[in-house]
């Protein structure tokens, strides 16, 4: 063992120090196998303290640090480099929930809870938090936070980022900040909680943070529309919005062919409607009062829209087992397409207006530069997030097509870069797109970034290789 | 004229150069008369470049720059100091409403609108832009973003930071941030648009921005409550946020004297209750939907509260002239105490869980040092934030409190820092309490906050001597 490593292991205790290749191994690769590093270590501490001295120990050896927790980063943000130089810091044992303020709505956890259990506790507390994503049963809150992660409900509640009030975060010089406020309002200096939140571990180590906590919503609506286009998705959402206020709070949008991967590959999974619509809209209103009317509601929107053509057809659940399964259409794209084969993903913003445009844009662009092209768009149009990943249904042409994922993401990227878009809306940069961003960001935001990381972590030692 | 001031009538024009006292004297002396400064000149450029060219000619002159909005700061934020040396930069003429989008729900306005002009534009799109504060009719819109302003509906809608999606904004070596974005999702590293928010001017100078807008309410109901106590409030803000969800755009606390005080000093004031009670509570919801028996789901949640005590009496406004006379009584708050002289102010903020002990804790320790002091206890205690103002009724007796101004500071402020609060909720701190938050705020902080201002700032030009 190095001299560094006795020291770790007598911070953090030698159960919790991994250097075996075969137990580190989980903690190397990322969970889709994209990236696979190298460490000298796995240290696993128990407290804020331990994470301080870890920390503290690694800058004083020189030696670069990755933060960890559920390990489900879809950019390689929590992944080290191949030079085997890092120590892999894990969050997982930081998990106890600190404290429910009932009164004040806020729940102050630490970052090695899985969002499940942020979710559960708050539910215990007749509460709701509201951020909901895919790998909630196995992603940690510190990773969300670090991502300012979106998900489903960010029409309604916000981003990671919004669910926020204090955080306690260990610094790359290993001092820690105890920022833990739980106040709404307080305007005294820069809001320092914003640059640890999304900067995916580059600026220090986010070991506890103080949640908001939402009313429980006693009503709930979900509804399977068909719609002609974009356009019309568009509008229905601008109506919805207009007439049901914050009751809307999902706002999902699927294409044809990803609901049709969906029935073919998910087991138990049947169109809600007698036809596999151009364009799906998945909708969920939501309300505290338990006879919220929420489904007649709906239906006096929804009346003139079919009426006047804007909705072809709608299925709305009446029963908890049809919302479920309603749901599981929206929540399986990503699953089904793996049945297929990899594709070229792309996780991209533009203004809600320009997501009609950007689709036909897009489409007509790939198709004339990728004949045969198959694309499957998704995703939260209420925050006009998609999900747009392309891929060949021939294999031998779809391993060709993988090859030139870099002019595939051209075409994507700046398309949406001239409709005032972001490439990463909701998965961060990571290393998937750490040189991406540079075409994109202007030389004057990365050199601000920039000074921001050098006034932070003037050694680079805080997860370097990622975001900048 | 010296050279620096010739070569600003070349960037702005002779007739938006101000060197004259007198006409400068409107933009040196804050509204409240609390900060009078002295400038060199003031400069009212018309568009971002012209900020830009102001900057980096300041910049290059070694000159301190102050911007200035609707000089509304109640903290002293946007006056010169008395040296004479800075140069003032009203942005004033930069108050185009420059896009708004219709399907993004987003609204782009320079920096040198009105608040009220921004809420009007909403309006007129059958959209509302939520930040709603006493000076809307003179406070810009920049100057609300750079405080981070608070307000009347904070409960709701959050913060002016809530409020934001991108910003344009005049860097201190005078080139321009273009980070005009429109996204709600926008993960591609730190989100520097935060950094300008609240800073007060001192990291930059905020020339435009992109205004989330929220759907209209189209029902309110607005009541006026009695309740025994500041515990009683609480548990009835659990109440009706755990029932009513977002529909609770409001709830503001007065105690009897402050009440007292507007029925005194405003014409036409009246009490909506047989008596002053003891605490009042003015609640509004606001819904979308025209048909939302508002009325009766208020009624519903106070019939049994006033059955059990929590609620000693309620009056809910039956039109919209009642609607606005209950506001009224809030918001003349300040304008009553005025008529009685000067006070003591504190905008502080707690955890909405620790506003009944606050108030407890510090009437008991105020009273006892204090024999005789009248407490003026107000705000929204939905976001914990309070507005506690202290005064004796006797003039000569309240010159001698003013004059100990420091030291009823300190009770009030040793005691919000023990319960966790924040000496400025969301006025700021300017001036005013540049020296007081160093006492709270730690070193570590502290330090933090100067290396962002170093990395940003390193002449230390923009806005010296507020905030940090």
């Amino acid at each position: 063992m190095t001299k560094l490593l006795t020291e770790l292991a007598a911070i953090v205790g030698d159960a919790h120090l991994i250097t075996d290749p075969a137990d580190q191994a989980p903690y190397l690769r990322d969970w889709r196998g994209r990236y696979e590093g190298r460490s000298q270590a796995i240290v696993r501490p128990a407290n804020t303290e331990e994470v301080a001295a870890v920390v503290r120990l690694c800058v004083a050896h020189g030696v670069p640090l990755v933060p960890q927790g559920g390990n489900t980063s879809l950019c390689g943000a929590a992944t080290p480099d191949e030079s085997g130089s890092a120590v892999v810091i894990s969050l997982q044992r930081l998990n106890r929930i600190r404290y429910l303020d009932f009164d004040n709505d806020t729940l102050t956890v630490e970052a090695g809870c899985t969002l499940a259990e942020v979710q559960a506790t708050a539910a215990a507390a007749d509460r709701l938090f509201p951020l909901s994503l895919a790998s909630e049963g196995t992603c940690r809150i510190g990773g969300n936070l670090s991502t300012n992660a979106g998900g489903v409900h960010v029409l309604r509640y916000g981003n990671a980022r919004d669910l926020v009030l204090g955080l306690e975060v260990v610094l790359p010089d290993g001092l820690i900040w105890h920022g833990l406020r739980a106040l709404r309002k307080d305007n005294t200096g820069y809001d320092l909680k914003q640059l640890f939140l999304g900067a995916e571990g580059t600026l220090g180590i986010i070991t506890a943070a103080v949640l908001k906590l939402s009313p429980r919503p006693r009503s709930l609506c979900t509804a399977w529309l068909a719609v002609p286009n974009p356009e019309a998705a568009v509008a229905l959402l601008r109506q919805f919005r207009s007439e049901c206020g914050e009751r809307l709070s999902a706002f999902e949008l699927m294409s044809q062919p990803t609901l049709a991967l969906v029935l073919r590959h998910i087991p138990g999974a049947q169109c809600p409607l007698s036809e596999v619509p151009p364009w799906s809209v998945l909708i969920e209103l939501g309300d505290t009062r338990a006879d919220a009317g929420l489904d007649e509601i709906a239906e006096a929107i929804l009346a003139p829209a079919i009426e006047s053509g804007l909705v072809l057809d709608a299925a709305i659940a009446r029963s908890e087992a049809q919302r479920v399964a309603l749901w599981a259409l929206r929540e399986n794209a990503s699953e089904a397409q793996r049945h297929e084969g990899v594709s070229v993903k792309h996780d991209v913003s533009v203004p809600v207006s320009r997501i009609p445009e950007f689709l036909h844009r897009a489409d007509a662009a790939l198709l004339a530069a990728f004949p045969g092209l198959r694309i499957v768009a998704f995703g939260h149009v209420g925050d006009g997030n998609l999900h747009y990943n392309c891929s060949k249904p021939d294999a031998d042409a779809n391993a060709a097509l993988i090859g030139e994922r870099g002019d595939v993401n051209r075409i994507v990227h700046d398309l949406v870069h001239e409709l005032g878009g972001s490439i990463s809306a909701e998965h961060g940069l990571g290393q998937l797109k750490r040189d991406e961003i540079r075409r994109y960001k202007s030389e004057l935001e990365m050199d601000l970034m920039q000074r921001i990381k050098s006034a932070f972590d003037p050694k680079c030692l805080m997860n370097p290789g990622k975001v900048l």
